[in-house]
Order: C-alpha cells, then sequence, then structure tokens
C-alpha cells in the first residue's frame, strides 16, 4: 500500500515539479516565452489559461521537427521508391522525370518541377494498399540514409523540439502535426519518434478506395492527388481534422503563414512561433531566398505581431539527438 | 498527505473494478461478448489484449448511437433552417424541394429524393463560416424538439450506448463516431452528449475554404460535397482520420457493412455488432424493408460470422437516458 501511494504521489510531483523544461533550449527570451505560456495554460485561475479540451499545438514538420535539406527527405524516399521499382519499369530509362533520378542527374530533376515530384509520387505512392505501403516506409526510415550526412533520416530531428512535443503532452496538450508532406508517410514512424499517433498527423493525401483484394477488405492507395496540405490548405486540413482553432503552432517557412494566422485568429491566449534556420555550422542557414522552406512573408509579419521566432543558432544548445 | 493518497489510491480502484459495468444492459450473451471482449482487451497477458494504442472503436451515429425515425434528424435541422431562411429567399416558395419543406409536404419531399437532399444540405448548410454554422447548430439542438416524441433529438440517444462509450473509454479505448451524417454538425454536440471530442467525429463533409473575412481569418463553408462517409466511404474515412484499423466497430444499417467488413479484416482479437432495431413500443422495429436505416446484408453476414446482434428489445432493459 505504501509503495502503490508513494508511487503515485512521485507521478504527481514529477509531473507538477517538471524542474528544468526544454534542457537544450537556452535561457532567453525565446525559451521564457515558450514555458511562461505553458505554465499558464495549464495553471487553473493563471490570466493565461486555456481549458484541457482546447491545449491544441500544431507543428509543421520538414524543417521545424526535422531538417529538409538538400531537399524534402520524402523526396528522397520516392527517388529510392523509383530507383527499387526500376525494373518492373523498363521504359522509365528513357522518360522525364524518372531518367533523371536514375541518372542521380539532380539538376533535371529541378527542372522538371513540382509537376516532375507530382509524377514521381505518383508512380511510386500509389497502386498498393495501405499495410503495404506502411511496411515499405517502415523499412525505409529503418535503413535509409540521408545523401550528405550519412545518417538515417530521423538522426536529423530537433531535440530542442522534441522536448517541447514532450513538455507539452506533460501539460495537458494534443501535439498534432501538420505537415505539407504525405500524411500516409508521415504516420508510419510519427508515433515512435515523435510521440504522435497516427490520428493526430494531418499531411497531403492522394485518394484512397476500400476494396476487397484477395478476400481481404482493405484500403488500395489511388494515383490521384485528395488533398494538399500546405499554405491555405493548411487551416483547412486543420479543420478537417481536429475541428477546433489550436492555440499554439509552429512552423518554419511561408508555407505555414495561414496557418500560424488562423491560429492568431482565434480569441484568448495563443502562442505562434517560427524555426528560423540560422545555423550555417551546426545545420543549415537558410531563409528569404531558399528553394526549400523560403521564409519570407511569415516572417515579416511575425516580427510586425511579436510571435516567437526562435533563432536555431543562438537559442538552441544543441540540434540533433 | 493522507488524503491525496487516498484519491489516489480511490481512483485506481474505481477505474480497476468498475463493478457493474451496462446497467441499462439485460444478463444475457449479447452483453456478456461485450463484456468479455473489452475485460480480455484490456487486460494484459490474456490471449484477448489488445495494445493500447490499438483500443480504437468506431460508431455509426443515427440509428447506433441515437434514434433515426421518422427521418434522420439532421433532415430535420436542414428544414428548420429553411424555413428560417425562407424570407432571404422568396422563390423558394415556389421551387423544390424548398416548396415541400414550407408547406410540410413530406411526401413531395420524398419524391425529391437524395438529390433534393442534397439541396436542402447545400442551401442550409454552406456560405457561413465555420464559427457560424456552430453557433447555429448549437441553438438547433438546444431548443428543437421531435416531431411525433415531442423531445429535444438529444433525449432520443441510447442510454445502453451512452454506457457502452464510457466503459470502453475505462478500459483505454478511443471512441470515435463514424456517421453519414455531416461532421460539422456532429461536432458542435458529440463531446457534451457522447463524450467523443470533435477530433474523434468522422462524417460527410461539405468543402470549405481559409479566408480573411472582415480582417479576421475564418474557415468558409462551400456548397460542394467534399466527402461522403457512408457505405464504401466509412473505411475510407476511418483510414483518413484515424490511420488505424479499429478493433471493434457497431452500426445498425446496411451502411455500416463495409466498416463492419473493414474491422473484421485486421488480425487479432475483434468485435463487430450491429444493433437491431426490434422494439415496436419504446422505440420502432425496422430493418430489410426500411426506406431508413435499412439492415439486410449486412444483418446475414453478421449471422453468418457470429457479430454481436443487439436485438433492442430483449437486451436493453432501457433505451432512452
Amino acid at each position: 500500500m505504501n509503495r502503490l501511494c508513494s508511487a503515485a504521489i512521485l507521478s504527481f510531483v514529477s509531473l507538477a515539479a517538471a524542474a528544468e523544461p526544454l534542457p537544450s533550449w537556452r535561457d532567453g527570451a525565446t525559451r521564457d516565452a515558450i514555458v511562461d505560456f505553458v505554465d499558464a495554460a495549464s495553471s487553473e485561475g493563471s490570466e493565461g489559461f486555456v481549458p484541457a479540451n482546447e491545449r491544441i499545438a500544431v507543428f509543421d514538420n520538414d524543417g521545424t521537427l526535422w531538417a529538409e535539406q538538400p531537399a524534402y527527405f520524402q523526396l528522397f524516399f520516392a527517388m529510392d521508391r523509383v530507383r527499387a521499382m526500376a525494373d518492373q519499369h523498363p521504359q522509365w530509362k528513357d522518360t522525364q522525370p524518372f531518367k533523371a533520378v536514375l541518372e542521380n542527374d539532380m539538376e533535371a530533376l529541378a527542372d522538371a518541377g513540382m509537376e516532375g515530384v507530382v509524377t514521381l509520387v505518383m508512380a511510386s505512392h500509389a497502386g498498393n494498399t495501405a499495410e503495404e505501403f506502411e511496411g515499405i516506409v517502415r523499412d525505409w526510415i529503418r535503413t535509409a540514409r540521408h545523401p550528405t550526412r550519412d545518417v538515417p533520416y530521423t538522426s536529423l530531428v530537433y531535440q530542442p523540439m522534441l522536448e517541447l512535443l514532450e513538455f507539452l503532452r506533460a501539460n495537458g496538450f494534443q501535439t498534432w502535426i501538420v505537415s505539407g508532406g504525405g500524411i500516409e508517410f508521415l504516420r508510419v514512424w510519427a508515433e515512435e519518434i515523435y510521440g504522435v499517433p497516427p490520428a493526430q498527423v494531418v499531411g497531403s493525401s492522394i485518394k484512397t478506395r476500400f476494396e476487397n483484394r484477395d478476400g481481404r477488405p482493405v484500403i488500395v492507395r489511388l494515383p490521384e492527388i485528395d488533398f494538399v496540405d500546405d499554405k491555405d490548405g493548411k487551416p483547412v486540413g486543420i479543420h478537417r481534422h481536429i475541428g477546433r482553432r489550436p492555440v499554439m503552432a509552429f512552423g518554419n517557412s511561408d508555407g505555414d503563414h495561414q496557418m500560424l494566422q488562423y491560429t492568431a485568429g482565434g480569441d484568448g491566449p495563443r502562442l505562434m512561433g517560427l524555426i528560423h534556420h540560422t545555423d550555417a555550422e551546426r545545420e543549415w542557414a537558410y531563409d528569404r531566398d531558399s528553394h526549400i522552406g523560403r521564409l519570407d512573408k511569415a516572417l515579416d509579419e511575425a516580427r510586425r505581431r511579436n510571435w516567437v521566432v526562435v533563432d536555431m543558432k543562438s537559442d538552441w544548445a544543441r540540434i540533433f539527438p
């Protein structure tokens, strides 16, 4: 009885104390703004209190929770899939954008533009069942390595953001991912890596169909875009999946601008944050002129409205786990 | 200290004991099948154990959690909206299906069929912001009364199902609604009535758009169908929102058939259930020949595969709260 009691008390205390949250964040205004907001949101009676069922925090993924250079990691996945499937598609040797992938010609791939990327994604992501696709992603995420850093992609998640997700959940927040990336790609590993269950992942999607395949009722993935969860699409995706306006949102690019505006547009306490990639040495430095993760208009609005701007170089003591 | 300790222990005990779950269910095979499944699913080491993150139960709404006669309650909502908006649309007096609504001509309305219903829903549900629509539904659900029973619609929820939702949550299940009805209609009151938060409601939807309206960033509802969460659509909706195959599913009509098949198609322990409307005295009795909530093929498959079939008349000691 005593032991059970101590355990119960202890779990209270460990939640309540949380003596040093966000250890990879350097002391300063950025860290204070976040900790103060969360403390107030979870303290009944405080001015910044937020009822438990409204404590919803949304996070972009690429460039916010993990790195996105030299290209979105899901593009590398699509390229690896094209290589793995090339034997069954001999015509790809002579057809763009597949030819560019098979010849590792990044310039030709860039020339193929967004249309080329969509073609790649359709060819490499559709046709199988949801469960088959899950298996493919699971294998890839375990074995694939980043082209320049030569580490697993999941080693390039941001340690300070993992701590923030934890800290939020310990204070009764729901943590959601709202990504321009594919919802089914992310869901496979988001729970293990970020502690975010599949149902709390919002992302871009292709259409699916219910089917009996070999006597088994399955979801089949179709080569047709269903929803693009980027820019204007992010508030729409949030509304569709969460059905409530978040009180906290973090992004890193103009693709997250509308999500931050939507979050800011509600009543009561709220916190909007941008990750600013300023550390060329430990990570990558880019903003207004970057092809990937361009941060321009959202940065202007963040400065004008006093949103939290995280300076990776000065605010983060550590970047990767 | 002692008091805190007792409280902590007590909350453990009250969860663990749950001496008499499902009090409105009569003793018998149906109740036993459900209780045994849930007990096993939440008992580590038992053969029927289900890991916590896979304990997902899905429920149809109309005819499964609340009544659906003499017509889906959301149709009465749409009709009330048309009446409330008629002054701004003088042409409705002479245009079907609006004329039928304004003249309370249920026969003409039935003649307008599914197309008529869609026209009504588009006219009555779209054009406003998500928050405006939420306010309208909130007012309606508080004040509207059922046409023949003359009670609020929320009095026509099934007490045994409320108890089942509670029992499942107390045993670590997530409870989801997967309805052919409108997602935004349901989300307004599902939390208060069923204890199901907005994010755990899946339903049919119209398209929406992000917009700045009078300087406020909002979601605007468009008069265009986005997704029909019925029949083949239910497994697709489950996959889209939950991203995991449920282990328990309850429905009451052929519109739920594919959801039950999809749930049955997974590995490991699972329970599929149908509510069979057999009580003409306390509720309504209907199945194979009903226009609303037809239950035919799903009933055959349920009997063939030994799914749980709840006989409302004999299995439920009490129907409404």
